[in-house]
């Protein structure tokens, strides 16, 4: 047996909630996890049917995108993952999906604003949208890129990585994040919801505003933080 | 066993409906219910995904929110269920959810207009929607004064909480009631089918008016109060 | 053994494609069947959920509305029904829905245009929309009047209820019909898709037009009449 | 035993993944799958529901549709793939549905406009839309001419068959063909996700423009042709 065997099973369960939340067709998508004791991460293979796919099909490579266990190929979309995980120090798991209302956003390259509480209960911004990527990134190492615009909208904007878990790659579609993979495909579940809810409240109403701060404030921290008391504390 | 075994598996059951319907993701939503000769109040824990959920997780709190039983903390939103329960002296149950067309309407700040039989089999009125919460309410007692804007808009509109069971807060969702439990639950799932309607009746003609009076009447009142003839008058 | 077993299992058959169809929830909706050498319709009971229905709860009323056989109520629309059956000499099974896209057009009191094969493999013509009912008919004989605004859009437009099979009653939804209960149902559901299909073709191009007259010919005739090609004749 | 036998469980395979995904209700939708060296076709006999389709019924025509074996009457759109086997020699499969969104697009006679990587993950270009029949072409070889206007618009565009294996024929709805029947229904799904996809992003922002070339490679190529690095290999 793997000495990787518990990472597997857990990338394993987080890529199975892909087509159970329907979250994607086919084999689209994507769940990783990190063992940063090990040093490694466990990604979903490439092309793998979510039907077909064992816990021993996922795939360890190291932080250099080395192949480190597995018979497959993994994910082309790997380098985007990993360059996730060496800036953004406290998560665990990353997923990507091509969800429908996510993608609709990502290609119509808005950010989705924050007009009510489902939102702030999650994350206390709009979810970011990347710059379209230059001619250069793409014909170059295109999936590190792709990365390397997520850390850019972050720097720009100046978020958090732990307060803000999602965002849009443009003309692309999302990548959610959290301190393991059930979290990250949790937030990607969450993020289809919000892409879903925002685009139905502007269709009513154009001119909805962004809710008050103070109402994301207590949305967001009676959630998240030291003092919140929302859920079991679990 | 409980003495307050049978309230918490009809609060239990009605719970369970939100999932089924698919009036929210995950954990979100909670419903209520209450028995009046005791002064109690049945509710969902807080954070607990459906799938978890048994008869004996729901919480038995009082009117003033004090615990009476259970080994989890109740709903964050127990203060908005005992407040409606104290001054709609009528009602047995209340749902809270975060249905997807239903809180479109509540980011978007707009009543639900009656404009169909659909709509009139179910409520006199439009859906309403409370005011955006000052500062001071959103910082001070915040779930109280959910429950608050809720009587303030129901006084405004000089609405009966037995002909109108269900109401949008502003920026975040809705809340429906009835009789028990179950019948709160209902009336969320309509509500949803009611904010759908009513989104697709003004994409495809934006002038469309609120149905007569007369209309609103005879629908209303073949299925409501002394002269119903419609259903099995259970 | 009721002597009505047959209409009973028949119409039974017919509801129970509503909920599986996703058609209606609860409660809503009803489909009847007319025995023409008995005299007798056989119809749903009001108000009772499609998973308690049992086809002996199927009510037997004549075409005076009488009731024939059965331990419930008959549905409330029970008129509308049986006057359809009166005008409508060759029609086996009517079905009323609260279908969501139906009703939306419904309620937008417009007439689902013919803008593709679709629906020229169904119908001839537009989906017809009925007059907004006066206060007399809604406060007079509501149910019956009902059935008469059908009558009389089909009277104005010159429409044969063979070749359309289809209405939409205005501020309240589908009415829909067939040589059997069955094909009621189906042409309800046929009814959802069509107006689903046109509400979207008209927001990706809101000057659509209606299909040329050879190609609704061309589809209807070759499914329909002496000349058809289509299916298997059965 | 027929000695179609194998071609016969692929078609039925690919047919019974229409309802599956649910890209048609009742029986509308036919797959069909070509054996090259025997110089004949399977395909969906006309009118029968998904429910009661048996490998045995499909039935086998030749390239100019006459019956070659089965039981009942093929389906009626067979010329117009039988059409599509004779032009397009490298395609092994060809779908035929009603699917919503990509029947919508085919009402509204719009080409779907490639704006995010999962179109360019599966096609060059938009997916093209035919022009409207003639009134001579529909009363002349109707399902013929269906084809005849599919093969004018690849060529009016100069589109290859392998790189676009999809179309949408307006006033009608989609074709797509594929290596294999499997492979013809992948792409009506693809198709209609990116249908739905599209509808959405341009109701968020009517201005999205199509995606820079150098990304439409770039996905396409990861993918397709000889240095695809995407998927299994297989």
């Amino acid at each position: 047996m793997s000495i990787y065997q518990s990472l597997k099973e857990q990338v394993y369960e987080a890529n199975m909630e892909i087509p159970r939340q329907k979250l994607a067709i086919y084999t689209f998508g994507n769940v990783s996890g990190i063992d940063r004791k090990a040093g490694v991460v466990g990604i979903k293979p490439s092309g793998v049917p979510y039907d077909n796919l064992k816990p021993s099909d996922i795939v360890i490579v190291d932080l250099d995108n080395q192949l480190v266990e597995g018979n497959m190929r993994p994910s082309s979309d790997t380098k985007t993952h990993t360059l996730l995980y060496k800036h953004f120090e406290h998560i665990g798991g990353v997923c990507h999906t091509h969800s429908t209302y996510a993608v609709a956003w990502a290609q119509a390259m808005r950010p989705i604003p924050n007009m009510g509480t489902t939102h702030a209960d999650h994350l206390v911004a709009a979810v970011p949208v990347t710059d379209v990527m230059t001619d250069e990134m793409i014909t170059g190492d295109y999936e590190l890129e792709t990365g390397n615009q997520i850390l850019n909208i972050f720097k720009e904007l100046n978020l958090s990585p732990e307060e803000v878990e999602m965002v849009l790659v443009a003309c692309h579609g999302p990548f959610t994040w959290g301190k393991d993979p059930a979290k990250a495909v949790y937030n990607a579940t969450v993020l289809e919801e919000l892409a879903k809810m925002a685009h139905l409240t502007l269709t009513i109403n154009p001119n909805t505003p962004t809710i008050k701060q103070t109402l994301i404030d207590k949305h967001y921290f009676r959630k998240h933080g030291k003092n919140a008391y929302y859920g079991q504390g679990c």
